[in-house]
C-alpha cells in the first residue's frame, strides 16, 4: 500500500478521511480514533493494511474490513465537490461543532455541511421532528403546525429530509422562516429523496442540509439506521409524528431514549396504522402524550421554563356558585314553584341553608320568588 | 317528629331510608352509618331532630340537613315502585353486593337494582367504559368496538347510561350478547337520558340498570357527580374514549384513580377537542394509553393474564439476511456490474465477506455473476 495522495498529518483531512473509510458507527474505528487521534490512527492502519504492524484478530478483521477503501482514497476530491457546492466540514474541536453529538457512543467523525445558516445544528434550542413517509394528511398537517410553533419559539428544527413526516416538518418551519437541519443518510451532493430536491435546497439555503459521509456516498439502508442516532443526539428531545408498528422513527426514539433525551409522541386515532408506533412508543417506552408545540417545548426545556398552561374555558352555568348554592339551584323548578321546605328536601339542606342560598340566587338573577314559593328564572 | 311509618329496626328499610335521607357521599352519614349501623343511626336521627339528644355544632348542621326529608318518609313506597318495576334492593352483606364498592370512602347505603343479569354488576370482571356524551362518530366507534372485545372477553361493562360513549358502549356491548351495567344518577323508575329509553330498557332485559338513589330522585347535577365514584369502583379498571378538556368522565378517571384502579384512556387526532381530555390523562395523570379490548385487558388483568402480542407483519425484502449480506445486497448494482473488489469498498466489508455473502445471496436469487462482475437480481 503506498502513501495516501493527500497529507495524512492534517486532522481536518484524516477525520474526512475516516468518515469515508469507514462505515457510520463502526465501534473499532470509533475506539482507535478516540483513543490514538484520527491522524495517528490513519498512520497506524496504513501499516497494519501493509503488514508492518502485528494485528491481533479483531484488529485483523477490522483493517481487512477498512483496506478496500483505502485505494484510491484521496478525501480532497470530496472536498472539492463540498466547497463547489458552498458547503464546509466541521470536525470535532470546531466552534460549530455540535456538542449534543459528543454524547453518543459512536459520534460521527466529521460532518459534512451544506447551508447558509450560523445557528447551531443542534442542541438545548433544537428539537427533533421525525416520522412515517407513508404519512397521512393528518399527520403532516400536525408536523408542519408543531414545527411552526417550536420555529416561532426559535427552536431549531431537527430531521431526516424523508418524505412525509420529515417534509413536513422541514416545510413548517421554512413558512416562519425559522431555522431547520436535514439530516441525510448519504452525501450532501446528492439531494435524496429526488422528490425533495426543492426542498433540500431551500433547507441549504437558509438552515443546513448535513451528512457525516462525504459526497458521492449513496444513501444504504444500514446508513438510514446510522443516521438516526445524529438526528436524536441532535435535538434536545425528539417527537415522533406518526409512524407505524415498524417503522424508521421508532429507531430515532430509540436512540433519543437512550441517550437520556426525551421522546414525544403524538397521538392519533386508534383506526389509523400511521398512528400505531406513537401509540405504542407511549405504552411501551414512556414517551410522553403531546398535542402541540408548547407541550413540546415543555418536555425538552429545562423545568419551569416553558410551562403550557390550560386552555381558557367559557364559565359554565353554575361557574362561582358555591355547592349549596348550586344544590339549591337545580332543586328549583323550571314550571311552576315551591316553597323553601320542599326545596329543602329535594336538595337535601337545612332549610336556613337552602334560605341564605335562594337570597343570592335571587340577586345572581336566578331565581324569582312569588309569594311564598321559588321558581327557576335565567 | 312522630315515628316513620314503616319498621325502623328492619334493617334493608334502614338502608334504604338511609339512601333516601342523605345525598350520595354525606360524609357524615357515611361515618354515622357505619359506626352505629343503619337501624340505630336512624334511630339517633329521629330521637335528634326532636331535639331529644345533644348534639354537638357538626351534628346539629348534618341533623338540620337531613332532617327535612324525615318529613313524610316512607321507604316502602319507593320500594313498591321498584318491585312493580321488577327490580330489588341490594344492601351491604348481600350475596351479590359488588365487594368492590367498599373500596369507596363513602360507599352507597343501598343500591336500587333493575335487571334480569344474575352476572355480578362490576368486579374483578368488569371494566368502566366511559367518555363525552358530545361523542364524535370516531369516539363512539371506537368505544362500541372496545366494548365488543371486552363483551367477548367475558368482561361485564359498567357505564353510565348518557348519550355519546356510554351510549355507544352500552350498544356494543348489548350486540353481542354481552353483560352490561348502566349506573344512572337519578332513580331507575325513570330510564334518563329520555332518548336512551330504548337502551336502558335492553340494558334492563340483560344486564342492570343501577342507582344509589330511590325511585323518584331527579339525576342531578350533584348527583351526576357523585354517581361518577360508583362507575370508577365497578370496574377493575376505568377507560376514557372521549373527553373534552373538563369532561366529567375525568371526575370518574380521578375517582378510578383514588381507588388505585388502573385508568386507560384511548388516543385520538390532536386536532379533535373531543380527545383533549383522554390526552391531558396521560400527560397529567398517568393514564395508560389504550387502543383496542386485548391492551384494556392488559391493564385491568392480573399480571400476566391478559398480554397482547405484536401484530403479525409481512417480511420485508430484507429480512432474515445478516446485516454482512444485506450491506452487500445494498452495494450491488441495479444496472450494471460491479467486480468483488468494488462492492467491498461501497459495504465497507472485507473482500472474504463481500464474496461469501454474494454465495448466500446468489443461492437467494437476489444476486447474478456474470463473468468476474455481480449484479442485482429480483
Amino acid at each position: 500500500m503506498a502513501d495516501l495522495p493527500f497529507d495524512t498529518s492534517d486532522e481536518r483531512l484524516a477525520a474526512a478521511a475516516w468518515s469515508r473509510l469507514v462505515e457510520p458507527g463502526d465501534p473499532a474505528a470509533v475506539g482507535l480514533v478516540a483513543h490514538l487521534g484520527g491522524v495517528e490512527a490513519l498512520d497506524w492502519l496504513l501499516l497494519a493494511a501493509d503488514g508492518g504492524v502485528r494485528t491481533p484478530p479483531p484488529w485483523e478483521a477490522a483493517v481487512a474490513r477498512w483496506a478496500p477503501r483505502l485505494e484510491n482514497l484521496d478525501v480532497r476530491r470530496e472536498l472539492e465537490v463540498l466547497d463547489r457546492l458552498g458547503g464546509h466540514l466541521l470536525v470535532p474541536g470546531d466552534a460549530r461543532w455540535p456538542a449534543a453529538l459528543d454524547d453518543l457512543e459512536d459520534p460521527p467523525f466529521a460532518l459534512w455541511v451544506r447551508g447558509g445558516s450560523a445557528a447551531p445544528l443542534g442542541g438545548t434550542l433544537a428539537v427533533s421532528v421525525v416520522g412515517s413517509r407513508a404519512a397521512t394528511s393528518y399527520g403532516q398537517r400536525v408536523a408542519a403546525e408543531l414545527a411552526v410553533g417550536l420555529a416561532e419559539s426559535g427552536a431549531t428544527v431537527v430531521s431526516g429530509g424523508a418524505y412525509g413526516i420529515d417534509a413536513a416538518a422541514h416545510r413548517g418551519t421554512l413558512t416562519v422562516s425559522g431555522t431547520t437541519t436535514a439530516i441525510l443518510a448519504g452525501g450532501v451532493d446528492r439531494l435524496y429523496p429526488a422528490g425533495n430536491t426543492a426542498l433540500l435546497e431551500a433547507i441549504v439555503a437558509t438552515g443546513a442540509v448535513v451528512s457525516e459521509v462525504p459526497p458521492g456516498c449513496a444513501p444504504s439502508r444500514s446508513r438510514f439506521l446510522a443516521r438516526n442516532r445524529l438526528i436524536a443526539a441532535l435535538g434536545a428531545g425528539t417527537v415522533v409524528v406518526e409512524a407505524a408498528w415498524r417503522s424508521g422513527a421508532l429507531s430515532t426514539a430509540g436512540h433519543a431514549a437512550k441517550l437520556c433525551r426525551p421522546v414525544g409522541a403524538v397521538p392519533g386515532p386508534v383506526t389509523s396504522m400511521a398512528s400505531a408506533g406513537c401509540h405504542r412508543l407511549m405504552r411501551e417506552q414512556g414517551a410522553v402524550c403531546v398535542t402541540d408545540a408548547a407541550e413540546v417545548l415543555e418536555l425538552v426545556a429545562p423545568v419551569g421554563e416553558h410551562l403550557t398552561s390550560d386552555p381558557p374555558v367559557q364559565p359554565g352555568l353554575l361557574d362561582g356558585l358555591d355547592v349549596t348554592a348550586s344544590r339549591v339551584l337545580d332543586a328549583l323548578p323550571v314550571r311552576g314553584s315551591a316553597p323553601v321546605a320542599n326545596l329543602a328536601r329535594t336538595a337535601g339542606l337545612p332549610v336556613d341553608q337552602v334560605r341564605a342560598a335562594l337570597g343570592h340566587l335571587e340577586l345572581a338573577g336566578r331565581a324569582r320568588r312569588t309569594g311564598s314559593t321559588w321558581t327557576r328564572s335565567s
